[in-house]
């Protein structure tokens, strides 16, 4: 089990692009039943199983599998909500964090997200330029989330 | 991911608890939604996370992996339904097949299952003189409709 600490915000412009590798992810949800997630990923050619407890703050519980593909790919087709979740992601290292930058696709497509993961929840950090207005504890952001109200079917009549 | 093909009965006597070995096992469910269930057990010492999908006949498809018994254990705690399963399950090996017999505890004390699983749902099987009538496909006896609905509360009202 690892506890996920983290901050999340909006991007702005397109300087992060040439910053980070790319990796096409693809995911949905099992379940998301009181703030409780199961979520079936896969991650270029890797395929997670990955449970979410409650979260408290900026904190999270989180445990985390390495599962076959062959798994994963089954279990997106047959057993999660949909739509499923499907996004470029982004990993830059700026320092010693890494930003992880989201730019979503399908039913999400429009939305772009950096998250970053702390040690606590007081780490002090150095905010890149191209980050736009922080999200952290907007429910509305959280991935199970999208997979249910799309950033599509919401950015004209929630977006504030 | 296997299909798990299985037929389940009720148990009457004792002459069963001679024939096989015996382990504690102690499970809850993340979730059961839409008749997909993850659960998650500890089998004596080894922990497990299992995700099964829809019944259908007597088939069911389960992907089960292995996780340490540390994380087991904190998710059983903190993100489980409640009650817990706690069981005692007897291995016996008949002819050439394994007969896994339930005996339920706690909440659900009084109730023994059998189950076998079979290589398809059409195979002829040896009935062992110990089982009482078949329960395959009776909701009620589900092991996650046992962590909602327990033995003990509706052993008077239900049982037929």
């Amino acid at each position: 089990m690892a506890a996920e600490i983290e901050r999340k915000f909006l991007v702005k412009g397109d300087s992060w692009r040439s910053l980070g590798t790319r990796k096409v992810y693809r995911q949905g949800y099992i379940s998301t039943v009181n703030g409780i997630t199961v979520r079936v990923r896969i991650a270029g050619e890797n395929g997670y199983l990955t449970i979410k407890g409650k979260t408290k703050g900026m904190t999270r519980q989180e445990f985390e599998y390495p599962i076959p593909v062959e798994d994963a790919k089954m279990m997106l087709d047959t057993l999660c909500d949909r739509p499923l979740i499907e996004k470029i992601r982004y990993k830059i290292y700026l320092e010693d964090l890494l930003w992880e930058v989201d730019e979503f696709l399908g039913e999400n497509k429009g939305l772009i997200l950096a998250e970053v993961e702390l040690n606590d929840e007081k780490q002090k950090i150095e905010l890149p330029d191209w980050l736009d207005r922080e999200v952290t504890g907007d429910l509305r952001y959280y991935n199970s989330n999208l997979a249910k109200y799309p950033y599509q079917q919401w950015k004209d009549s929630v977006e504030m």
